[in-house]
């Protein structure tokens, strides 16, 4: 099923065909490619009210901007789905986030419209004031540079850090700060109070009126908007422009708050700053879910990524299983660590702007004093928990794998030097699905088992999830749990808590001739693996290992004692991770094994269902199988 | 030599000491404390002009607050010399930086007063407000949590962060900017210019005056500081205070800007702002290297860790070598980069605030519109690189190893995932010294090494440091080469650059029975092991890998196919390091040998000489050399 677009985006395959319209018909542009982001979503799934409330916007980028050539970057991502549609993809659209289809976010390799590929927030700036650089160095002097920032990414550092090299640089470079008062659950922080301030601060919105009407009497008379600006400035600018202003104590020329769904407006405000030099930004006032009724209006968090809905009703639509089904680790997480908490006062819980996303919000809502969304600020949510524990507390800060590398130098600087009892949980480790490599989990064995006093570790399932949780209250030091995004395999997971032996394993099945260790929640591939191989008559034993740091090396006496084949199977990097782990102690010890690890290879894999994306890497349930038995064909070579 | 400390010094064993003492006095306590920093570090070295310029300021600090209750974070800690001295390490202070001697950072091991180990920037204002927010829970409610940042660290973006979270906190938390335009070099960016903008506003500051003359008076009639300033809040802030300041968009109480200099006056606004409740900065204008003409008049960045030098005549001591020497390789880079920039119009520089550290100001001299310091600000550096990289530019983005890991996030999605040419030299790769664990470049082989894409090399020498330079113009994707602080092995430097196969070793000696792979400089420890070695009747052959990825497959196929006893020496941790790529290869191609992996080990390393750490590690020479032996002497155990 592919849905058609309404008859001028019909017509629309780039920007170029999209100037061809009168400026009296962006209006209905804007409706059909609302339209057409909601009927694709509704039926094909993705993230959905980012992007409609950037609709107007897009469209007046596109039809303003010489894109490609003047270079817009969005920052994340998740917004830029009109724009998407209005470069070229909206034949396949409906492939976004599947298996070999277009990707959900920006991609350099997927268009020339996307000039930069996203996913993690806050990088736009750096992004576009590079390109705005290498266009002053090399003299195109009228290219534009254009960085588009919702105002959740805006709390992230690396975006200050930007800002405030942006005030300094001399060139044409446009922020338009989205302003929506969400990230993907709502924005949290002093910058969003400000940003309100601003926005219904009546002396300010009269003075800035003033000056837009300026603009436009002076510019019906001929006048250039950058004189009308120099008219204005030194009256307007010093009263309240300058001194008022976060933005412009940066030096970067700050014009808004507009209303970012009128398109008209928005694309007579950015032609005219298409004429102002110097780095500027556009502080623009959004809805997320604009123009669908139960987005604009229900819970914005919900309507983020709905999943798929009935779109005249609005109904999403659940699964609704047949038997019991396992939870998803991240609600084992969020009810465990409120349990821990109700035992142990110690216990806080951190995220960086995922409440919903980690389900720390139901410890949010139980214990507020004791949970903190800090924003989209990895770095400061780490140290900050450095902080908690100096005080004797015990803070368990919950940051997804890929975005926990943010955080990397904060987690050995500031906790793990100083051995502070820190808990991270690593949500979304192993591959993130649709997300895409972006988002992927695949580097944090790696560069976690390398850091001092850090003890990395994850579960098979709810059940030791849990205990890890439990065991990491009970050690003095840092300690990691990854996890990965989605169900567990235990529909009955309230199950005690037990404290694990730091550095223990277990064996799951014994066994002959080969042997496969697991970490983690893909050792349930191993055990659909072993099930299959029985019934061809092999027999491999299964460890469930359960620590990468340390190993447990009674375990792997046994393991290299008994098996001169062994396979190592983990939802991680094979350059450095588990299996390296292994191969280190095995050579350390003076055992010889033929060793198969099993891995993501050290390549960029795209997005799609992990059950694909392992088997494209080779550790699915047939992939272990696989290993299993030509393990059993081969004789160890003679070198 | 033990520096005697002046009269009234050398009672202050602890803050309480300093307390005993009248508000008339601290004057002198700050002289001689400025005097024993001056006559200290003349003679054994250090951080200098920091600490200086902070004299006043510690001296008010721990004269008012009650530390250790109240908690007192110390930014980076170069400046906290005089915050250690006042802390019961006056008579062990020339231990400073020596191998088993204090720490040249605040470190919480070393005294309870250091609440927070630090070394990196930025960190102070979340590790406070965690303590703070820690405080608040448990219903501590006069104590007092402060942070005392530089200008130059609160550019980097945590520190962002960190204010958009403690605006919203509702804690005692009180902030010190303590501004003097300076990071290591002269700070740079928009930031900067608005601090120089309020500091000289004589708006601004006759409406600050104003403030604190009423604080003043109404104190002297009994009102308390927190009744004050409600009162005039109302008039003042909306005009100017809250309304004109950055700070104030965050909802931190701004106050200032005072002169740093002045003890007397410190001490009554610090006695102040504790009435004070909620969140606020105190601006603080303060001058590196005050007190001490040379350093204060002169080069400040010189000044700010200038080494021994004559404290009279302010001339700093520099080694004359009787033979030619070889370079830094900090100096081969600076160079080498601006010689290849000649050539080559695409190539660009950037340093995150280290021009003189890195020997980049040697480019931003020459060719100050092709080399950026974009100020403390790792994340943006590389992801500004990569956007420069995408408008086919090549960046040289050269960040120190450990600073590099807060920007691991942005290497892997901004640089890695799209394939970008980017040119990352990480400086200071290895052991730091001095600067101790913080510093340490221990972990970059492991988390670089897992990065797709990614090629990793390490030169051995001067040359190799040319020719990888070279290589890296020629290749189109991200390219690391890290090397170690201080001085290379070649007096004739200025050799003719070529490029090297990408992944290519080199053999050094051929040998019998033992091979040496080393990786980088510290391969020159092999070369010397070998000399002895030979007197001993041993030769082991030597291979300089040159680059950890990819491997030199051919290179490993004959060592493998000729040595049944291998040893890898990298100045790197073991875990996932060099030595594990090495394993990795060894196993996945079959072959079997024994392996022993010099390196760092799992565990935090002091700070101290590079090569007394190296000893302690046992990769020093004699390290090498003992681990031949062992091989030499052993047969292979049939496990």
């Amino acid at each position: 099923m592919v849905i058609k677009p309404g008859k001028l985006l019909a017509q629309i395959d780039s920007p170029d065909d999209l100037k061809k319209f009168s400026k009296d018909q962006l209006v209905q542009i804007c409706d059909e490619l609302r339209h057409f982001i909601i009927d694709n979503v509704s039926v094909f799934g993705g993230h959905f009210g980012a992007s409609l409330g950037v609709v107007e916007l897009t469209v007046a980028l596109h039809y303003v901007l010489n894109t490609p050539d003047d270079q817009l970057v969005w920052d994340v991502g998740h917004q830029a789905y009109g724009h998407k549609i209005l470069t070229g993809r909206r034949d396949n659209f409906h492939t976004n986030r599947l298996y070999g289809g277009i990707s959900g976010f920006p991609k350099r390799k997927e268009s020339k419209y996307d000039t930069f590929g996203v996913g993690h927030s806050s990088t736009s700036i750096s992004a576009a004031l590079g390109m705005a650089v290498a266009s002053k160095y090399k003299g195109e002097q009228r290219k534009q540079h254009v960085a588009v920032i919702g105002d959740g990414s805006m709390t992230g550092g690396m975006a200050f850090e930007a800002m405030n090299h942006a005030g300094v640089s001399d060139t044409n470079l446009l922020i338009i700060l989205n302003d929506n008062c969400m990230s993907i659950d709502p924005n949290v922080g002093a910058l969003k109070d400000y940003l309100t301030d601003i926005t219904t601060s009546h002396t300010y919105n009269k003075v800035k009126d003033e000056v837009w009407n300026l603009l436009g009497k002076f510019s019906k008379f001929g006048a250039s908007a950058q004189e009308v600006i120099s008219k204005v400035e030194g009256a307007i600018k010093s009263a309240v422009l300058k001194q008022s202003n976060l933005f412009e104590s940066l030096n970067l020329r700050y014009f808004g708050p507009v209303d970012g769904h009128d398109v008209n407006h928005l694309v007579e405000i950015l032609d005219d700053l298409r004429d102002i030099p110097g780095p500027k930004i556009l502080h623009c006032v959004t809805v997320k879910g604009k123009g669908y009724e139960p987005a604009e209006k229900g819970n914005k968090t919900t309507w983020h990524a709905p999943g798929l809905f009935d779109k005249v009703t609005g109904e999403i639509y659940k699964k609704t299983p047949t038997s019991p089904q396992a939870p998803k680790y991240q609600d084992v997480f969020g009810h465990t660590i409120v349990e821990l908490a109700k035992e142990n006062d110690k216990i806080m819980g951190i995220t960086p702007a995922m409440p919903s996303g980690s389900s720390l919000n139901i410890m949010m809502k139980e214990m507020p004093d004791r949970a903190f969304d800090v924003g989209i600020a990895e770095q400061h949510a780490v140290t900050f928990s450095a902080g908690l524990a100096t005080q004797g507390l015990i803070p368990f800060c919950n940051i997804y794998s890929s975005f926990m590398q943010r955080a990397y130098d904060q987690v050995i600087h500031d906790v793990a030097l100083q051995n502070l009892q820190v808990v991270f949980c690593l949500d979304r480790a192993g591959f993130a699905g649709a997300d895409g490599p972006t988002h992927h989990g695949a580097y944090d064995i790696a560069y976690f088992r390398c850091v001092p006093n850090m003890v990395v570790s994850a579960p098979m399932n709810e059940e030791e999830l849990r205990n890890l949780m439990y065991t990491a209250t009970k050690f003095e030091g840092p300690f990691s749990i990854r996890y990965p995004r989605g169900q567990g395999v235990m529909p009955e997971w309230r199950t005690p808590m037990r404290q694990i032996p730091i550095g223990q394993g277990r064996i799951v099945k014994e066994g002959e001739e080969v042997a496969i260790l697991t970490i983690g929640h893909i050792g349930n591939y191993a055990v659909t693996a072993c099930e299959q191989l029985a019934k061809e008559g092999l027999n491999p034993a299964h460890y469930d290992m359960r620590f990468v740091k340390p190993l447990d090396e009674e375990l792997l006496h046994e393991v290299f004692g008994k098996y001169k084949k062994v396979i190592t199977v983990e939802d991680g990097c094979l350059m450095g991770g588990f299996g390296s782990a292994v191969l280190e102690w095995m050579v350390d010890h003076g055992y010889q094994a033929q060793v198969k690890r099993l891995g993501i290879p050290d390549a960029i894999i795209e997005h799609g269902e992990q059950i694909e994306l392992h088997r494209e890497c080779g550790f699915d349930p047939e992939g272990i199988a696989n290993a299993v038995r030509a393990f059993a064909e081969v004789e160890l070579p003679n070198k």
